[in-house]
């Protein structure tokens, strides 16, 4: 027999978007960390997990409510494309407890993890011709998913010297009638800020102006440890319409459940009217679904875990936060321009001509890798090239280490003048 | 302020293709069903989800399994796109064990469900320009996720007075060089087929022939109960490359798990060569995951599941087929052309001239739930007019009672001559 000719191929627009992910990038600096080699335990602050380390374990609660509903057997069945009621209800309670309007079961429709509810959303409002605002810097996955969608992307900017607050002027440049939607993430990952309730009024009239609604991405919500609140997007439903983007991942610590939410937040119902409620619901039809036996745990894991776990994670997390941004000032040649008020990463800025043989943002954290046996995320990752993401979500002791090998690193590599 | 202008709006393309589904269908149907009003409980024969009745609870090591993968803590972190390696070892064992080569780790995706995984091999295989064969009638995921891939899709026929065999010179006429696969769904679900070896060794020829690969959808693995054993299609993959699809769902009874697999069955690495498994991989990254939690359970399930679990669950299976297929005859105007030899399903035809007042497969679904409060499957759902699919994967007493109702009803709708 001959050379068999077959008709199917490799797909390389998936390679392409597969590129832009976290987990894609991670691996290839991963590919430079040799624990043998470098004599040193790995370091990994290159993504939000802090799963991993005793101090951060989720609460026995949390655990409890998981091994409750399997032994009750009544989770083993197909659950409905929305999910099932008693969880999406648990969900609208606990939203509801920061709004200053009720929102009910049917408002709130569950998903496999936060970033698969950004996938349903750019699915959603994907239409040829419409373009959506994305925040540069951003959180990769928003990237890696718009190319699946016919969606134009435009950036807009989040700035440093103001706290990493949205450029409004900016915003109003871009868009125009056929602009769907603007991203938000509170608090903000990558740049661990936290909006105010002022700035967020002007994003929010913004939006209305232009006829777009908003996403707010809400997966670290109350994860705040500075002197401003968290305030849900929601609460100024009623200027434009909000979508809100939850997930247990970051707040229980538990990523590895793979369980989130879009929650409609839109007291005027404009969703509703519109046909996007509609939409979701037909798109969650017809994808992935979070497994029943997991959204049957959420009515007691929303219920009991005790505020003293939240406390505490959030006391860890100001505890490295603090630490981090003090300890980072003796790195020569970085700087962190705003101190991290929420989520668990920080920005921090390269200043590439100080450096000897440094060539960008990829370069340093493939050579800190390789040499320091640590692991940061690439800025350009991120849509800000020549900074890099610095997740503190860790032990004090693990941090503290950290910071001195990028302080030997930068030592190391700087000009000498 | 005036009428304001929005630029997002409905999607009727989603709409569309969740109208497609299994979940819509049946949803539908069910509106006409009023317990109170028939003064009977409701019998749901409409899809395949035993997992309800006690009779087929899942094995109480595969809850076991689940509940120490949460008490360890090990499970709470992201896991990789492909799955963790622990999970997907234990499926390559599995299938290796019916294969006449071993398959390894890195041959095996997991994915959060058979229907994920559907999605998955849809978007790695389109490209504009390319057709792919699904049978008819078919499972109807394929059909809904079609229509979000570039996939022209084309329909072969399994034959009913062939026990449902494939047509395979239909299958060489539909083909041509664009052609980049054939479905197979064996054990089959709508027809409850099983093929035999011979027929698949032809399959696998005319795959080849074409250059086609085959994507054979094993989740009814090992669900026989006829004289027919299950043989995977693997088996053959040195004749055409095989992607292999499974899921926990169905044998071990637990549908709200949301865990499935694809698999690389192909001995002579084609699927490596030509970058499709490459391809498998990127869109793994992008994708929804099983919660890691599951996947830690994996190697206990699969492990630690007695045979004796497997063997009673067939044995339930195959009183079942051998009581409806029996009591099916004395239903007047209907036909169960080939008895059911495994999954849990079997196709009924309508002889619709026969009825008085019956116009269709729906219009039969809506009227026997309206009447009997009892849920057939349309049969225009999966592509076949004027049948419908029964799901017999339930208790004796209630398929019993299943049937009498259907007799019931098809006697009072008979034209009387
Ligand atoms: C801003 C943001 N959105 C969404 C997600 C995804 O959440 P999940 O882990 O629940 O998929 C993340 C996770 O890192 C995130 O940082
Ligand atoms: C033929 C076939 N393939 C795939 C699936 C989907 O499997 P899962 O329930 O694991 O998503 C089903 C479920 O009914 C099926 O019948």
């Amino acid at each position: 027999m001959g050379k068999q000719e077959w008709g199917f191929q490799e797909n390389h627009e998936l390679h392409a978007a597969a590129a832009f992910t976290i987990r894609n990038i991670l691996e290839s600096i991963m590919g430079n960390i040799d624990e043998k080699r470098s004599g040193k335990p790995k370091i990994h602050l290159g993504h939000g997990d802090p799963s991993v380390y005793p101090c951060f374990r989720t609460s026995t609660s949390v655990e409890d409510a998981l091994v409750e509903s399997i032994r009750s057997a009544k989770f083993n069945c197909y659950p409905a494309g929305v999910g099932i009621d008693p969880a999406r209800s648990a969900i609208a309670e606990l939203l509801s407890k920061d709004l200053p309007y009720k929102i009910e079961t049917d408002d709130v429709f569950l998903t496999a993890g936060g970033n698969h509810a950004i996938e349903i959303l750019l699915t959603v409002l994907g239409r040829p011709g419409a373009n959506i605002l994305f925040p540069r810097p951003n959180y990769p996955v928003y990237e890696a998913r718009a190319r699946f969608s016919p969606l134009e992307v435009r950036h807009y900017d989040l700035l440093p010297e103001k706290g990493w607050e949205v450029d409004l002027d900016g915003v109003k440049a871009l868009a125009d009638s056929n602009t769907v939607a603007i991203v938000l993430i509170n608090p903000g990952n990558p740049c661990g800020n936290v909006f105010t309730f002022d700035h967020m009024q002007k994003i929010a009239e913004t939006a209305r102006e232009i006829g777009m609604l908003i996403i707010s991405d809400e997966v670290y919500a109350h994860q705040v440890f500075a002197d401003k609140p968290f305030i849900p997007m929601g609460v100024l439903g009623d200027i434009a319409p909000v979508l809100t983007l939850g997930s247990l991942s970051k707040r229980w610590i538990v990523p590895g459940w793979r369980f989130g939410w879009i929650a409609i937040t839109d007291p005027t119902s404009i969703l509703q009217q519109t046909g996007v409620a509609g939409s979701l619901k037909s798109c969650l039809t017809i994808s992935a679904d979070p497994p029943t036996v997991i959204q049957g745990a959420i009515p007691h894991v929303i219920k009991n875990t005790p505020k003293s776990f939240f406390l505490n994670i959030n006391k860890l997390l100001k505890e490295a936060a603090d630490m981090f941004f003090e300890k980072i000032k003796e790195v020569p040649n970085v700087t962190c321009p705003h101190k991290p008020e929420g989520s668990m990463f920080a920005m921090v800025k390269l200043n590439i001509p100080a450096f000897e043989d440094v060539v960008d943002d990829t370069d340093f954290c493939t050579k800190l890798a390789k040499e320091e046996c640590m692991v940061l995320f690439p800025g350009d990752a991120v849509c800000l090239k020549n900074w890099v993401r610095v997740s503190f979500a860790t032990e004090p002791k693990v941090l503290d280490d950290a910071i001195e090998r990028m302080k030997a690193f930068c030592m190391r590599h700087a000009k000498h003048m």
